[in-house]
């Protein structure tokens, strides 16, 4: 197979995922992985700098983030742009991979080293999305207040979406939890 | 020096932040510290189990949440609760220690490590204000945006209060911070 098929990448995802869902995470190796997607080992490092980076392939998430932002029309309201990207990486990144972030979410949940790692990808996230504000103009306490929301919006999103059953896309549950938090606020 | 001086881990907490100030937090061993506090080191881990556990005594923020929280009156609304917590935090936990507080986030944002401990225990405390919340009642996604909008809330204000000099009280970030999420909110 050649190393370099486009979806080498997505192949060694598929491979890690199912192993880690057969024999548990701390038990599947880099060797394992490696064999039951027909690729060398040195291609997996091509792709991932460990195993725990499988699990987080939305590294460019913040750059995703940063362009959204700087590239906003100038009159556009802070949370009009934050929306307006949440709901372009919900149909476009989290929808199509429903399954597999549950999946995800439940071993990161079980596994303190992936909750460590995870957490320092939001925090990366938050980072992002403050300073991009602060370059169009918001000042910083502006600015981290709608990083703080925007972070804990989205998680809490992606956990009632990722958790239940019914299949009510991830937009609605943006949409409930963004209200949830202005009834909370207005109570303040 | 008795072993079992109440002020024993003040002692050492001073006698490590002033050798991470003057000699850098990755230079500095708990040798170095146990000799500047003139403790032994079995003191030392008596107190803290590493190095980095010096900047983390607020270990127990999470159970004081938890506590507040089960015994808030029945008809308390969930934001009153917050800010009430969040008040006396405020005023009996950090005012009395900005100088410390501010040096050790500027240790812990430039130290990878201290970065990683630092969200974890920002998750701790989320966690143990969704569980609370849970616990008297609130559905799963209610209980989730209080303790987001609470943590977020909390951080901001920190940064902010830290980062200032003219000595304006925490709990005036607290409800600044507030008042943006609010106002931010109101235009989704």
């Amino acid at each position: 197979m050649a190393r370099w098929a486009p979806n080498t990448r997505e192949r060694l995802r598929t491979a890690a995922l199912s192993l880690f869902e057969e024999r548990g995470y701390s038990a599947t190796t880099v060797p394992d992985i490696v064999d039951r997607a027909g690729v060398t080992r040195r291609t997996f490092f091509r792709h991932f700098s460990d195993k725990r980076e499988v699990f987080f392939d939305g590294d460019e998430i913040p750059q995703i983030a940063t362009r959204m932002i700087s590239e906003a029309p100038r009159e556009a309201r802070p949370m009009e742009i934050v929306m307006g990207g949440l709901r372009v990486l919900a149909r476009e990144r989290f929808e199509p991979q429903r399954a597999e972030i549950r999946f995800a979410r439940q071993v990161i949940a079980s596994e303190p080293a992936l909750r460590e790692r995870d957490l320092r990808k939001q925090a990366d996230l938050r980072d992002a999305i403050r300073d991009g504000f602060r370059h169009r103009g918001e000042d910083e306490s502006t600015a981290a207040a709608i990083a703080g929301i925007t972070v804990e919006a989205l998680q809490a999103a992606l956990e009632a979406w990722a958790s239940e059953p019914s299949g009510i896309p991830l937009t609605d549950h943006l949409d409930e939890v963004l209200q949830r938090m202005r009834m909370l606020l207005q109570t303040v």
